[in-house]
């Protein structure tokens, strides 16, 4: 393709990234070369350091340099109240909308018997000692709304009903802003099942 | 936003490249650092290489780590005739659609006095004194069909008559496969003003 075998492999390197092809990581590699060395470089930097000192929190698994990240660490937030969440990036979607005060445990996967993801893969054991510390009060199943993500919270359930703990799940409906017409039938009936009393007053 | 720094680290280094967000820059280290830790080191490791050791091809400015890239020092390809394009992307998409075996010029650029891109940053001296060598009998000018593009096209067609070449342009007209119904204004006008003679007999 081009004559100068470390472009092409750095095209090549390039498409490790999510969402790059080859057209994509071609442009991304001219782009650096004509433009933006010292970005390059930065990058190059901040790849080695981040691959080589970002592991998982002991607690909660999320992504951490330390040994405990600095939410498990915060004394000041509620150790009751315990959000169960897929991946880091859920995490940083909750605390971003949210103001949930509590801690958090990243499962990093799913249940995927396919994928090989069963319950040590995703440390539902490291959990249940967790719960059995009889801190945890709550237990907030925040996995996404998929097949997948369902399957886990019916797990996670268990395992809280098991440790004496309440479980509670995030609300499926209709999104704000969300038009009626657009959405899809599973939600739409979901949120049907689920619809809410708006007067709380008897009517005579 | 995450809590920790290395990680914000790498994820605003991401954002170097272009068509990156800081939406897709998160997703691209998280997919590394979950799934991809080694590409994410090979990663690293080449855009090191490449950024220190592509430089640009002494006879026609593309990117090359040799002082004379493989094109320019391949004695079976035409030296007759010089291909002048925009960028090293320029030349692989003619490379890879073309069967054209002749020498390129790489401009690195457009005229653009805004951005500060003139004559002599675009290495036109250099061209000149290459087409005064006298080996080269046609210029095939391949600048974008922009504007700018245009204005660089102008200019090279009058250094070429300067130094008696012939200078030719890519043909604009309807893209093969394009629908006369969404052909954009310029490119229909243009395209009906060349219209080409099919029937080189003459009719009575």
């Amino acid at each position: 393709m081009s004559s100068s075998p470390l472009l092409e492999q750095l095209i090549e390197a390039l498409r490790c990234l999510p969402g790059v092809g080859a057209k994509t990581a071609q442009r991304m590699a001219f782009h650096l070369l004509e433009r933006d060395r010292a970005g390059a470089r930065r990058l190059a930097e901040k790849l080695v350091a981040a691959s080589e000192h970002i592991g998982n929190c002991t607690r909660c698994r999320t992504f951490s340099e330390t040994p405990v990240c600095a939410v498990c660490s915060n004394v000041s937030r509620d150790a009751q109240t315990l959000c169960i969440v897929e991946t880091p990036a859920d995490q940083i979607a909750i605390e971003q909308a949210t103001g949930y005060r509590g801690r958090y445990f990243v499962l990093l996967g799913r249940l995927s018997p396919m994928d090989g993801l069963g319950p040590q893969q995703l440390g539902l054991d490291l959990l249940a000692s967790r719960l059995a510390e009889g801190e945890v009060r709550e237990l907030v199943i925040a996995t996404n709304a998929t097949v997948e993500g369902e399957a886990t919270a019916h797990l996670l359930a268990q395992i809280a009903r098991q440790a004496g703990v309440r479980a509670t799940r995030l609300a499926h409906g209709v999104p704000l802003g969300g038009e009626l017409e657009y959405v899809d039938r599973g939600t739409l009936a979901h949120a049907f099942g689920s619809r809410q009393t708006l007067n709380d007053q008897e009517i005579p």
